[in-house]
């Protein structure tokens, strides 16, 4: 893959491909995904007009997608200037990057880049003295610490960071714990708006689009489910209502509950992987199917890992117990015979399948995520004098969260009840009982 | 309704019927629902080995049901001394009643009590200086603020107060916020282990009692569920499982998504209420259903209350509209023909419809519920010089909520997975990225 | 019981009670039922009119339930005389027995009768010489056959037969078969507008109202059903939709197929029936559950039996291995406790568990096959003639099933599309191609 | 398109491109989705030892995919000479006929081709006089009757034909009736392992894979259905079962009960079309939506066909009312924009959706029809003699049914119950009663 560096202004990309053909198309795939998404589409006219990110520079490590082209949209549209870099190796969709470079937006990113080549387009992202970070699996953001410890500083540029999903919250968290995070951190995806829309619906979609994109039969089959979390909870659900019967797995005892009094079988991973067509994880651990487990593997299965790190299913295992024994049947489908003779399917080697199989998280989804960091990066910019010295976790303000969902319901015709003052009252207050 | 007051050793209680046969039926009704408590099994065990409620004086107004009792032998187990009134003046169990009684606890409860009553009752379970209160809707707790303030004085009896649902929930955090809260509450129905269980499986499969009771079919009816929240979203979820076409209404955006994002259609009560052939409210509020709604109710309509206090469905607009030409058509429902010779069906007057016209939350979920009110029981014990001169509301420790969750798995036969040493380390940690 | 034989008119019954109170109660309920039965509503006021069962006689075996009193309505206000005994020794409601012998129906049921009772019930309303035959379970007419041979000749009473559910029509193909059957049979449940629904939605509800009467949470539960025909489907659905986790047995593969591509587990009643919380039964055939997985049966199981006879759960089988340890908890559930310490609760000693733990079908489902039985009873009368001598199973007009299905839909408020001139055409010819 | 003429041997075929990169394409495909048909592997072995349809030629008008192929393989391996045309402008997968011409099929078909060519490779199948006919729609079989009446004489070649979908038995059924059929008719369709499997998993996949290609959320989407039979249920479960909130429209009443009774909307087209965001037809009429319609169509809606012929969306209507405004923005589905203003998208112009966006039905089930099929073929070319007088519609041997449920079963790892002697006698009895 040709690999192309070019001034454009005074400013510089990145990207696989700058073809006219490729730019049009990206052109084509963005305003397609913006008609879907009428929350981003609402905030890019409010912007427009209000522009509170004037003079802010936003660094975003994340999947370079037709949608996420959507959010630098909104952030351009406000005043910002945007580095972005992918935040996974396959995920990037090439024709977007070129149409983002035309647009203005400094981005460094291509399809199956290097580990290197990752952590210096991360570098390039960095370097500019970002004012706020948007990170998905805070890659970007630990790396800031450790390269440019110097932004958290007093005087530094930082005013505050937002993490996109589950497994860098997590890290985050870890950080804060440690003493390690030096800056104000906003979990855009802890917030309500975000995790039981994106996190249930879009990986669970996901699953369906890497799977049937596959044309294999859902219906009839065993599949188990590594985990009962916001995304694994999804994929479950998904995987019945299109007829297969599914187990879970999981090392949380509430989670496991729930799924056991959801109807699905539950069990240790030792003990239910033989009965697989299928197994999807999105766990935000590791080894989840590894070595131990290959003996296990019933011929044919399927292995797609939907988790943010190709750790949870150990595709180096695989690959060796399979040397020799490997080969690509489909784009991002490798068919590995082991020495028994059984056979098994990886995707994506082990990376997010839905994004390498499929387009990622659908763009209805992610208007409400990316509706979210855009207001999230207005509210930092807003309060940049309060959040510069602030440390820690802090939780995404409730009528930031309401708001994208008063958006999105209108957006689907859909008209709620509100309170009279009389109820309002009554459920604010603690004096009427029995 | 006869009521019979009697001394019994040294203790006193209130209670409808003290015959044998009475006596005999609640013994035996509370050691079936014992089969199918196994984590409260497990606890009396526990708790009559190790005494940890030795010398504590237990309030409590909860629903007085056969899973009560089991709870009530828990603590008593533990060493407790037991106060117990009833939550609700339909949900008495009055054969489980005598036989608590006859087991030593306090009790003061019978169906069908009248408000006055109701806080006659209230009372005489705040008047022995109780140390901890457990209770079911605040009105306990409120009372014991009102009427006994020195209760929670430095030296007041009070170490901590524990409270089962979310109305109640409510009610405190309403209070903490006007700083009329005194003691340190601990919110147990916020716990996981409670309200994703006993809110959702408990209500959902609630309302179906009620209903199949009644012997009226669920598929191809269009059922208005008002409220998306836990309990709400349980009935939702159970009425499509029965067959039912679901509508649901909301006044929060989120949850009013989340039931559009599962399929189900939402709109405004006023939209959507000549549709319905059932309509049920969990919502925590008030004038859910009330007079505005009445004409545009559909002719056969039923009408079923679970949320806590009767005000959702008000009943007394229905009557007003109805008068003389309502008839009990069977045990507590009743038929109301409004002038324009529509019929509409309002099960247990408003009230808890699954208490009233059912057993209540089946035990294997009360099980659970229980198990962490006892175990915060112990746990305040245990920690009460701490906690003595504490305000506010405390989280369920999540070891308490994890211990509840363990046992009951163990009940059902699940072992579930455990993180491996390298995983707990990178689950952990923040280090690990792409 | 007492058991009371009077003389009313010049017309016989035998009933259970004949006191006031029960009469009441028994008009009541039918009234209440009627309610829910619009099609037959409908009937009773076409039929009043119409009279087109003027001077027949119909002998019928069936649940004597309040729907039952209803179809018994319509066909009186056709003119027709009728002689009813009860199809099982549990499921008689006396109280609409004693309202209809108050009605005029030669009624001979009571709840609790001994099998030479029955074959009593059977004969008296075989003695007058009915014209038609309704039965439900073949056990009528095969009786018929058997002791009233020359009713089916040339100048026999009988023109035609109807029957109401899958056992009987599965032993009235065996007859035919044989050779053994003597008149034109309409095997009523294997309409559509039957079997799809009453079947279906019937069983799957009666489960539940079982179930749930014991109070016993479905979530989380595993239930084995027996079959994956009309009946046992709908309970494996409803199970499902209430939380539990199904597994399906079954002797047809193609049924297995189907529930095996719906997401159940499936598997022979060996290798499953350990796992089961619950086992219900619905195939009708014979030791399903016998003798031989006592030993497999998990501690405190709960077995029903729904199917038409009490010989799939063999409770004599179960009774024998118990002996001595066996006891009444609740009306119809009684708990066996074996030697090696398991218990097991079997419901109604193996006979319809919905029948005799609840109300049987929904009012709503017997509505559409009591109005096939009813036109088909109008349909035979108008057709006597040419109906008199013909021998074999029928299949009911579609236009008659049709008829019921949109009088159900009109009641639902449901109109639906129908074909243009150009789409008849279309859709009846064969002429247009790609 | 360049389409390719050449000799192979003494076989022709016509296809669209004869490289060795789509040769090597089509072995690959053919191959994988052979490891997906377990029934159909087993029967090329069996049929490659018994050759059972050795001298036979078969002419087949199927859709051109990789699991058509492996019908053609286990047809060759037991002897016959196959003439195969496409039976859909837009289903051929040019890659699999470009294999098939490798193989020794008379292959002529090619995506895109025009009516006339469609005509031509019709004639191309028949001229070679077949004795049996595979028909999918009906199309060869009624211009066999019209061209070729002589094959079917006396002493013509035809033995028996067999049919594929639904659409082609209502043809032969209205043929029939008329009395133009002239040879005995196997509607392999309406066999059960067919039509509720086939028809209902893989039209309900199909939809799902149509739509989830083009990266669009089914969840918060309404969706109407048209139709409620075999293929228009699958789509409406599947719908559900991703989220969506489905609404149904019908012609007959008994599936528009069924669809009521399952939780489903249901209305006429004209009342309810307004809500839809997608609209998905598979009825087997036409005109379901056409122009009169489009005024209440829904800004943005998804327009897609899965019925046998175009004529259910009718596109010519579609394609006027924006004319000058139609553009393909992704393949296979083109925007449509109406004057006023109000977008729309159609798939495939109106043809099977998940045959032109997608793979069509899963290789899975495939798997069962084609296993069918191809017991059929044998079956048939066994009974010639009694075969060839025969007129008239038969039904699908209950064995040869079994048999590939049996097949499928094992394949699957279920092993399932069967009678016993006793159980036999029972069931097949009528004797024993209550």
């Amino acid at each position: 893959m040709a690999i192309c560096s070019k001034k454009w202004g005074n400013d510089s990309y990145l990207i696989a491909d700058e073809s006219d053909a490729t730019l049009q198309k990206g052109k084509e795939e963005i305003d397609l995904a913006l008609k879907k998404m009428p929350v981003v589409r609402q905030l890019i006219d409010q912007f427009g007009k209000e522009k509170p990110l004037q003079g802010i520079k936003i660094a975003a490590c994340l999947h370079v997608t037709k949608e996420t082209a959507n959010l630098c949209r909104v952030l351009q549209a406000g005043g910002a200037e945007i580095y972005l870099c992918g935040s996974n190796p396959l995920s990037t969709q090439d024709f977007v990057a070129t149409a983002l470079a035309e647009e203005g937006v400094h981005v460094f990113a291509w399809t199956g880049n290097t580990d290197e080549e990752f952590y210096e387009c991360i570098d390039a992202c960095l370097k500019p003295q970002p004012n706020i970070i948007i990170d998905d699996g805070a890659d970007l953001i630990v790396t800031a610490h450790k390269n440019y410890p110097e932004y958290f500083d007093e005087n530094g540029c930082i005013i505050a960071c937002q993490e996109e999903t589950t497994t860098g919250v997590h890290r985050f968290e870890a950080m804060d714990k440690a003493g390690a995070l030096k800056c104000a951190l906003y979990p855009v995806n802890d917030a309500s708006c975000k995790n039981q829309f994106d996190n249930e619906l879009g990986t669970g979609q996901g699953i369906v689009a890497a799977i049937i994109g596959m044309h294999v039969l859902f219906a009839g089959k065993t599949v188990v489910v590594a985990g009962y979390g916001h995304c694994s909870s999804g994929m479950a659900l998904r995987a019945r209502g299109l007829g297969a019967r599914v187990i879970v797995t999981e090392v949380d005892p509430i989670q496991a509950l729930k799924a056991a009094f959801s109807g699905y079988e539950v069990g240790k991973m030792h003990d239910v992987i033989h009965k697989a067509d299928m197994i999807f994880t999105a766990t935000g651990c590791k080894n989840v199917v590894a070595k131990e487990h290959i003996p296990k593997l019933k011929d044919g299965v399927i292995l797609a890992n939907l988790g943010h790190f190709d750790v949870e299913i150990v595709a180096k295992d695989l690959y060796e117990a399979a040397e020799g024994h490997i080969k690509t049947i489909r784009p991002n489908v490798e068919e590995l015979v082991f020495p028994s003779g059984k056979r098994a399917y990886l995707l994506a080697a082990g990376r997010l399948a839905n994004l390498a199989l499929a387009e990622g998280h659908p763009s209805e989804v992610m208007d409400m995520s990316f509706g979210l960091q855009a207001m999230m990066a207005e509210y930092i910019a807003k309060n940049r004098d309060t959040l510069k010295n602030r440390v820690g976790l802090f939780k995404v303000p409730e009528e930031i969260n309401e708001k994208v969902a008063y958006a999105k319901l209108a957006s689907m015709g859909i008209t709620i009840d509100s309170w009279t003052e009389e109820q309002y009252k009554y459920c604010t207050g603690y004096e009427e009982g029995t």
